[in-house]
């Protein structure tokens, strides 16, 4: 439970808006962050009727006092014509995760849902750029993720999903990160990998089956699972009873915090910047 | 500065509406209340300027989250339009400071602005059934505090302000909120009065004046000043030095907290209590 210091009338607000609402972390996670950095701010649910969305969103941008929002299904999409400066994973998404007000009363938004996936991996030291990467569910999650780590520049990215067109249009969206990275479709594989990322939901939960065909993983792989329940997914499980490094899906989800707030801030004080330069 | 227990997904929104936000208390009183009585619950500022207001109010109140505003200036009158239950207060003063969402979805609103003076009083355990009251000053403090003070029916208000407009409308409320209160419009004395109130700005900040032409006041007099700053005015000084009993701005303040959430919970809880008798 989150223990919030600061809030008069002063406060700056931030929001996260979703359908529905009630299991959001971001109140918590980032008025924590917000608050640790010293900033008399806050960020609150804001439960928006997904049929109400176009009738009521436009509105909120207009709060004087609203300085960022943070998007949740099922709205990513659907909140992107409403923001005027779109970073260059959101462009390539079409979808948005976070948008803050600058200085001059614009909004700038950009998808950071797949950036704790490569927080997590830089904290633990592994680096991306110049490896081989498999990628497993192409979902928002998995797409996300393929196009966090894109902007890394791997050598290879080898991708799968069921549904074929998410197949393509992440293939199109790696190729505008990452040109140098070379693309491949096809079946789970660990056959010339050098990191497994999990972003299907197979192992959820009370789900016992690993998301790709294997006995065992090389010992030198690193194993990603996106998976937040259970904490130990089949998949991490074997990694680690094979003597793979591993990243957990919990790790991903703290790694996006500071990020969001990095992204609300800079963008709020844009104008200071330039004002102080 | 008020310690926030419960941030969460789930919280339950409140807010106050005000154009300017900076200097209001409310997001510290009201949410340190709703707190203390265990409400998972906060209250915000919301800035909304006072241009966009009709714009942007509506769609604030299709928030699923939001549970009730505060309206301060300039949009206690505005606000009424978007209301579909008035208390009797508002409907007399035409204005309104609070307004809950009830289970229906429908608003329901009151001005408690006065209510704040009638709590501090009955917590100094000075009635005002009654007895003969001399209000000085009918703006938009004096008017509230002039109807509060009315529905405690006394047997007379003497009512005083430079603008006759605002007595003839002072007199019409008290009419109609007691019938049987004795109005009378005049200058400010405290012959034959058992309670002054005053409610202009004399005496404010560094105004050395009083609010009426004495040099002494009678010891069986009660004297109220809703003026916050100074705590001590002029008024009130030369009041303690003969001897009076004094009511003092800040406790009207303190004493609208408890009002306003006793209003909030109880409309957002009507429905629940109807199913459960």
């Amino acid at each position: 439970m989150t223990q919030v210091s600061f809030l008069n009338g002063g406060s700056r607000l931030y929001g996260i808006v979703g359908d529905p609402i009630e299991q959001v972390r971001s109140p918590e996670t980032v008025t924590w962050e917000l608050q640790r950095r010293g900033e008399d701010a806050l960020l609150v649910p804001l439960h928006v009727a997904s049929d109400e969305f176009e009738a009521v969103f436009p509105a909120l941008l207009r709060l004087r006092n609203l300085h960022g929002l943070v998007l949740t299904i099922p709205f990513k999409q659907r909140a992107v014509r409403y923001v005027q400066h779109l970073g260059a994973q959101a462009s390539v998404m079409g979808a948005i995760n976070v948008m803050a007000r600058r200085p001059d009363g614009s909004w700038a938004a950009e998808m950071l849902d797949g950036m704790g996936c490569v927080t997590a991996f830089r904290q633990r030291g592994y680096a991306i750029a110049g490896k081989r990467l498999m990628l497993i569910g192409l979902g928002g999650a998995g797409g996300a993720i393929g196009a966090a780590m894109a902007a890394e520049h791997p050598r290879l990215m080898r991708i799968h999903d069921l549904d074929p067109a998410r197949c393509e249009r992440m293939a199109s969206a790696i190729r505008l990160l990452s040109p140098e990275t070379e693309v491949v479709v096809g079946e789970p594989t660990v056959d010339g990998v050098d990191v497994l990322l999990n972003a299907s939901p197979v192992g959820m939960l009370d789900d016992a089956r690993l998301p790709l065909n294997v006995q065992a993983l090389p010992s030198d792989l690193i194993v990603f699972d996106a998976i937040v329940k259970p904490e130990q997914t089949p998949l991490l499980a074997l990694a680690e009873s094979c003597g793979c490094r591993i990243v957990r899906g919990r790790e991903m989800m703290l790694g996006q915090i500071p990020r969001i707030v990095d992204f609300l801030l800079a963008q709020n004080r844009q104008g200071e910047l330039v004002r102080a330069s």
